[in-house]
């Protein structure tokens, strides 16, 4: 891809998770070809879309023959770069950080989590996983090579943990923090913004 | 509102959210008055973007004045219907679902939980607030006229659990089961996707 890819937008970007939930559960299901006509059925993405958006990354599809669902999965899994793993860290073992440590999610992303650190240093271990101490976060990121981790600091904490990781390499962080992380140039964010989605919700709560 | 602003698109909608964190955070730094040039540039979107997402609902500038963040921020709120509170209980008292039932944000957004159901009987509380045995949801539910269910268990019982809920009679489903629940036509659900957004971190994480 590398970085001509840039201008994809990220609306085509955010539905390509949407093609690699369904192709997974089409290749679980032992379907091994869908049509155009199916996958769009399945997905609520139109034929058309779907075409336009497998375009931008080269098109998989073939004529009257639909899509080779472990091919385009291969492919989809590629465009998202989680055909590799990644070295991941949790700051913060809190409830928030011990839920997700247990996340198995995790692992079919390709992220697998090898350490938690607070700042309180009498919490040891949580969910099978060691504990760390804050102070350590710099030079473990450094010697273990990580390349991301997820904050789930109070909202107070999160700049300054996020420069401490910043600062250390940390390539791409997973923000819980209801703190409105931007992320400089180098490092990719995605802030998980559970309070939008409640106030979502709402609003189609009225609407009904 | 009614029935009539559902043709309001998504989109829109969700940016929705987003106005009110940034005008809460306003309000906070006693900022009265913002401009449309401004708060442009706080929440990212253009003048003319905010200008037609808000005159879908009527519209609150004033020519040469910009917006008062206050007014703005109560027709805001009004709009996600987070004005009002929301009876909320949650199905699942693993780590999640205690991580969810000491979360603030639920506050700040009308949602107030008042109990965990599990079919575990022998978990009796989590995080100061009572977990009840699954058996007594829909009793719960009609008597305390609960209307929003915070969805934590496992994906293999996702869809039962919903089924009892809304024939229950819930009117809002915050599904964090990695399985894709539809709506039926009288509830509203917002399915979390953690899965897709490290997806999404992934992807532009090899573009850095």
């Amino acid at each position: 891809m590398g970085k001509f890819s840039n201008k994809i937008s990220e609306t085509v970007i955010r539905r390509m998770p949407v093609y690699h939930r369904y192709l997974t559960e089409l290749i679980e299901s032992d379907v091994e070809r869908v049509s155009s006509k199916d996958f769009s059925a399945i997905t609520g993405f139109s034929a058309s879309q779907i075409r336009q958006d497998l375009n931008n990354f080269g098109g998989f599809g073939q004529q009257g023959y639909g899509y080779n669902t472990k091919q385009l999965k291969e492919q989809v899994d590629k465009i998202l770069g989680i055909d590799k793993t990644y070295n991941t860290i949790i700051i913060g073992a809190g409830r928030l950080g011990s839920a997700l440590a247990r996340y198995k999610g995790f692992r079919t992303s390709g992220f697998m989590v090898t350490s938690l650190f607070d700042i309180d240093e009498t919490i040891k271990n949580v969910s099978g996983i060691e504990v760390k101490p804050m102070r350590q976060v710099r030079d473990y990121i450094k010697e273990e090579k990580v390349e991301v981790a997820i904050i789930t600091v109070p909202k107070e904490a999160c700049k300054e943990v996020a420069d401490i990781l910043i600062d250390a390499g940390i390539k791409g962080i997973w923000n819980f923090s209801p703190y409105d992380l931007k992320a400089p140039e180098r490092v990719a964010v995605e802030n998980i913004r559970l309070n939008d989605s409640l106030m979502t919700l709402s609003y189609y709560m009225k609407e009904l």
